[in-house]
């Protein structure tokens, strides 16, 4: 955990009290060298879950979600943007980016999560928890089981993690931040949680 | 690419005669097997192109830039859909989707292309080429140097090849789709193109 904090130390922009600008390594131009040790450290958190499948929402935790799928040999499914024609009775939520203050209708393609799926949601960062909160109660309605929520970076402040409480599961983050600093860039990490 | 065109006919579906439904191994549901083969074989198609840069349009293409990258061993880079507030002079272009006949803004951070960049376009369809072009087109743009493109699937049918060879750049698809029928769901692959 500890090279991840020193990464995003190093790679990471301070835009504001809650907002940091990771798009160097893990949104936007993807640093596969990042990539492979956040995959490593969260199959480490989730080695034992007996997972199935690994969800997350595109399009920031696709490649996440793949890294950690590939490493435990298990599916990754992402819910799209926007019902697709080709879904089957799609499972439907309307989220709100508190980031972007956008609106999103997330789908997934019935057929492709069901009571069979144990299932790990994942994602760039836990900030508010309402993404992941509406990935999990579609993994919910679907019969699956939920066996855990792995983020990259969780933005302590926003306490997102009293959101995700709820559903009774672990809740790992490889690099939790305590606060940020616009004025110098700096970056309170605390030890991490899981 | 026997490989490839064998996992297609098996796990996709026709439904139409110029629209497959792809997305229980490649863009909503992904089979990490699937991909770690399509990213072998693009890496074989541009191990020698010395690119140190996979660029494709956000969502569909991720995963398999970033395989790719991975496989490399350089980064990947996904224009966003929208202007991310985090992008410094974002090149931008705006794209129609034939598939959805949705119009769609794409925005690469104008930090992260220049001219050092030596850039492969990946993509999970080659259809009409109207999104590679346009990604083709921001590379120029940055001053950065197109060395060559990679598609899973091409749908010859819509001739997308004729629209992409002005770049002078090799094309490489791993599947290349001459025709379906959605009356028996079948598909004619023809030998490649590379």
């Amino acid at each position: 955990m500890e090279r991840i904090r020193e990464w995003i130390s190093r790679e990471a922009v301070v835009l504001g009290p809650e907002f940091l600008r990771v798009d160097g390594i893990l949104n936007h131009r993807i640093d596969p060298a990042f990539i492979s040790l956040v995959g490593e450290q969260l199959a480490i958190q989730f080695a034992d879950a007996g997972a199935n499948c690994v969800l997350t929402a595109e399009a920031a935790g696709n490649i996440v979600a793949y890294e950690l799928a590939r490493r435990l040999g298990i599916r990754a499914l992402y819910a799209k943007k926007g019902k697709a024609s080709t879904m089957i009775r799609p499972l439907v939520r309307t989220v709100t980016s508190p980031t972007k203050g956008t609106t999103t209708e997330l789908a997934i393609s019935s057929d492709y999560m069901g009571s069979q799926d144990r299932v790990i949601i994942v994602d760039d960062f836990l900030y508010q928890g309402l993404t992941s909160a509406a990935l999990a109660d579609m993994v919910v309605e679907a019969g699956g089981t939920l066996v855990g929520f792995g983020f990259v970076i969780e933005k302590a402040f926003a306490h997102g993690r009293d959101v995700l409480q709820c559903f009774g599961v672990p809740i790992a983050s490889l690099a939790t931040i305590e606060s940020m600093n616009p004025e110098d860039g700096s970056i309170v990490f605390s030890e991490g949680r899981a």
